[in-house]
């Protein structure tokens, strides 16, 4: 995957992810936390700045035209930015989304979306992050997103 | 103008919906267009500036928390969108959404969602409209949105 | 509760405004807290959950083709949304725009911008809002645009 | 400037500029369609996939708290778009903003802003792109904005 991220993508940072904190432990994590969850993802990658993570495609998720369908695209976002926000802060189920915004660029086709988050600015009340969804090839990206995560509020 | 603007919001015009629609051949065409959605909404209200739909929570669309899970309030908003738009085009599977924001402002909690879609305006290109999504009271929005479909191409 | 939904918007509440705010304390609140500020903008209505503002628009405000430009128009919506947050929770300086996103709908002719902001919820932490821009008639919105304020840090 | 592009921000990607498209000539051509410009940007490099501007900021730009307003960000935002689709489809004055949102990262104190704007997708309707916009540091960014260019209608 990181051998498919080359020209004009951003390099992922130096930032180690928190303490404990890999691919490993993200999606056991998110399984205990979450047993019903609808997308099994796997986390290829996550530092303490980026996650890039994959979820299979079903068949209820393409919609009229055979492209998969805005919520499902939606979904891979906010899972890539919840998964980078693992990586900043740890393993923290109440991480929530504050606000995301996504914007679709071509049609999407196939059986799974892969998609990459990286986070602008990570504080001690929100977190924001830029995320890029694709299907095979990331220079291609079949949507891209903007959102914010709230931190937990430790009060 | 001003003096236009009441102490609350502006009263909607009764625009009509396109011809041929209702909330019956609303759900009847998605139903034909998309034999395997996920989501078996049901259109409350349609006219040719807004919408009104209700969508039921599946257990898988609950994150941990017991919350009704962000891609799920944006799957409705979307879809509220999707109907408000056939209000104003007439029944047309290929308008697709090119943009959509979400917010969101509370805990979502219950095993149905709601959301009212009212178009802010219908071009020739695109489509604009905002979103309330609620569970039980629509003076308590669990999320507001805001996008834009684009109109099939023509050409 | 889809009773309830009548085929226009929904009434606004009578949220009397925070204590001491009126168009007249707003504007004279703003106008010493930034006395630089670059648009003399009116405030012709304030509550608990709304204001409308009036902005004049300068020559320099108009770009090519004669439209008043994006960032005059994006400027209107943020000062709607500041001053129905002072109608939300008093005259406060540091309340910030945390993120905004506008839609720009149609040519904007004219030297006036008006906007109209609705607060959707508010919050401890966060209050959003949604907000309509018009140069003269508010049927035609030339914008519209949703986003957050971040309620001024207590701790 | 460049030289400060480094770790962790997207290398400009060999996309060569549009016919006859470099700093000097945006410049010229925005001077020439904009005569009453209010920001007097400066276009630092543009290429058929990205842009990086300067603009002045003046005092009346700096809100209370001594901030660079939102919108001076916003339009900042903006100009970086704009310029970035000059690289992309040539010297065009009326391509417009469809819509732009902006999330605001950390308080922004100085007398310029730069931003840079990649885009993420050129189509023949349109053109998505994400901008970083920052004071001194690009590593770290003031606000982060993501929107939509339409491209003038060829009909």
């Amino acid at each position: 995957m990181v051998g498919a991220m080359t020209e004009g993508r951003p390099a992922a940072k130096p930032f180690p992810p928190a303490p404990g904190v890999n691919p490993d432990t993200v999606e056991a994590f998110v399984a205990q936390q979450w047993p019903a969850r609808p997308n099994r993802a796997t986390c290829h990658e996550v530092s303490g700045r980026h996650a890039v993570v994959e979820m299979p495609v079903t068949s209820e998720a393409v919609r009229p035209g055979g492209y998969i369908s805005g919520p499902t695209q939606f979904a891979c976002a906010d899972l890539a930015l919840w998964y980078a926000v693992f990586g900043a802060i740890g393993l923290e189920a109440m991480a929530l989304t504050s606000e995301l915004s996504i914007r679709f660029l071509r049609p999407a086709v196939g059986n799974r979306l892969q998609a990459r988050a990286d986070l602008n600015s990570v504080g001690s009340r929100q977190i924001v992050g830029t995320v890029s969804i694709w299907v095979d090839d990331a220079d291609k990206p079949v949507s891209v997103a903007q959102g914010t995560y709230m931190a937990p509020r430790i009060d």
